[in-house]
């Protein structure tokens, strides 16, 4: 195990009809929020009429920004420091999934930073300083909810990159799994994936001697595997969907991490895809990642293998380690499949003349991934591997 | 799942040499520190220069008061409170472990109460202020290091009694598995019962739909479960220390009785055995949480027949879970049997004239418990069961 430090200071307030508690938890930070949020599913189940309404009840004055869209935009989050800016806002309550909440981030950072807030993505600024934020969750997903970073896309030469920070952690986090009901399955599959994603980014690492961490990442797996096909048959599965977003925070929230090395490349190589072609994260790691596992496997046989045991229920073939882990990346891309995920290129659709172009991206500051060490020929050999 | 918030906002810092760095945790909450610790093992094994110097280094002030026994008494809690006012401390640094932190933790509360810092423990008193604290962990046992809750005894009419609020809880806990070397190895064993009982209070529950943190307390107990052997036969054994370490915390940090119903009558059963014998805690919970388990199974046998399986890798017999969940017993106290730990009150030479008055004790408030209710009956029942 290495040496690690871990705090995670966001409050979660999980269950039923929770967001009815927002202005209380909300008065506590600030007066004048900005509350930020989506597309229009808020305000057609009721979402937003619930926040808005807790709000007023607290005495709270708000004005509001809308129309963050997945993989979110730069031009939006300058939208949102302007506006921030000129109704004097001291809060930030985002209302929605990882997009919304990443959105509001970027604009907590802006708030304080007289230059360009893509700067802060360039590594050309350093944060010191950003505007509280409180999250109404509606999609398990990104984690972002109890996470310090935050992930932005900026249109122009279609650059999708990071900040993180203990100053973006928001305050507080209403999690209720009944807000997660109207979920179309096609956007919870992509959220199971993005989930597993983060577990398994932190999974499989060079670090040696990470029991519980390792076992613990299994039971995350395992929850999500188990649950997310009841909550596609049956969306209003509330038992099922509490167990898919608190592991959607858990799996998230640095505590997987403790003490050992992650990876990261997965994502890395995902972002360059849906940077470009505006993929749904989680349909694009649901081709990336076990491309990548077919490309790294040979690495640690004994680790895929365990996962293969421990989180997919495979007999162990102790003379055949290597048909054991291969099993395991088998069971990963067919139950991905089974949720209705694509595993490959071609079921997104997406051509290869640009994949030169996303492994150069990807590796632009040099290797990436650090259970292996990929450069732009391994990263555009994953991206050929994943084309069908 | 039940509706739950969960926050636990102390700062870990783990691994190697850490306890080097108190100075500069130190000195981002306070000035003028007491420095709390119990018998001399720290100064023994040199963890009290390491400290000091440290704090030195940082230019902060200290007061020591040493001396905290196990099962940490009111009486030098008191002391410590006067010491505190007299040097105006505004920082308590607890070097120990769970009776230490405790301590530490009442002195807090009392540093602000005009009265009796004993109205707390009884419930007459509210906690409104308290000091900070920070923590060097040399037993992995309590969990007090990030928990908000502190178990002190009055030997006047030899009570054992609690207190609860977030304002107690540990502003930072530095965690070096290097110091837990030198436990005895009854010690190491006693903490790492108290760990699993930390677990198993929370995982005995009637709440339904709880997979994930099923998963999460059987990937604790686990751990515990393969790594206290080893640290047993070696008492250097890092990698080992270091799982115990931290799961130590994740057992009680409330993570794992997240959404769900927790007992926590083993506890209540066992405070009236080490309040009046001044038994070590964790040798008290190896006796009584089998008795407890034998008293209570018949309630829900799927929950006692998948701990057995999942926790104890028992075969399940479909046919006779009853049979199943009886192994899983059985395995406990032979496990807690083959650490060197007592599972009869014979063994730890308790005679049973007093069994009846630690029965009416322990249930004074009323019944306790909640996967079964337990009046006096019952627990002396319990006690009886654990004679032999």
């Amino acid at each position: 195990m290495q040496n690690f430090s871990f705090q995670n200071t966001t409050k979660i307030i999980f269950g039923k009809e929770t967001e009815k508690e927002v202005g209380k938890y909300t008065a506590q930070h600030g007066y004048k929020v900005l509350v930020h949020y989506g597309g229009g599913s808020i305000k057609k189940y009721g979402t937003y009429t619930k926040v808005i309404n807790s709000l007023e009840k607290a005495g709270i004055d708000y004005v509001e920004l809308g129309g963050v869209e997945p993989n979110p935009k730069l031009s939006l989050v300058q939208a949102g420091i302007e506006l921030a800016r000129k109704e004097k806002i001291d809060f930030i309550l985002a209302v929605g999934g990882g997009s919304v909440i990443d959105s509001a981030k970027a604009i907590s950072v802006g708030y304080f930073y007289d230059g360009d807030v893509w700067d802060f993505f360039e590594a050309e600024a350093k944060i010191t300083e950003a505007l509280p934020i409180g999250v109404v969750l509606t999609i398990p997903a990104a984690g972002s909810e109890s996470s310090g970073s935050s992930v932005i896309t900026k249109l122009d030469g279609m650059y999708k990159r990071s900040i993180g920070s203990n100053l973006i952690r928001p305050k507080f986090a209403i999690l209720n799994p009944e807000l997660t009901f109207t979920l179309p399955n096609y956007q919870t599959a992509c959220g199971a994936v993005d989930i597993m994603a983060h577990i398994m980014e932190r999974y499989f690492t060079n670090t040696e001697d990470v029991e519980l961490t390792d076992r613990l990442a299994e039971s995350a797996l395992k929850t999500i595997i188990k649950n997310t096909p009841k909550v596609l048959a049956n969306n209003e599965d509330y038992a099922a969907r509490a167990e898919i977003m608190w592991t959607g925070t858990i799996a998230h929230n640095g505590l997987l991490g403790t003490g050992r090395e992650e990876d990261w490349a997965s994502h890395g190589i995902e972002h360059e895809l849906s940077g470009i072609y505006d993929v749904a994260h989680g349909a694009g790691l649901a081709v990336i990642f076990p491309a990548w596992m077919n490309y790294v496997y040979q690495h640690d046989l004994e680790r895929f293998a365990q996962f293969a045991h421990r989180v997919w229920d495979i007999e162990p073939d102790f003379k055949d380690l290597e048909q054991t882990a291969y099993q395991g990346i088998k069971k990963t891309k067919e139950f991905f499949s089974s949720i209705g995920m694509p595993v490959s290129l071609k079921e997104l659709e997406i051509p290869e003349d640009r994949l030169e172009e996303m492994a150069q991206k990807a590796t632009e500051n040099g290797e990436i991934g650090s259970f292996v060490n990929l450069d732009t020929k391994a990263v555009l050999e994953i991206y050929q591997n994943a084309l069908d």
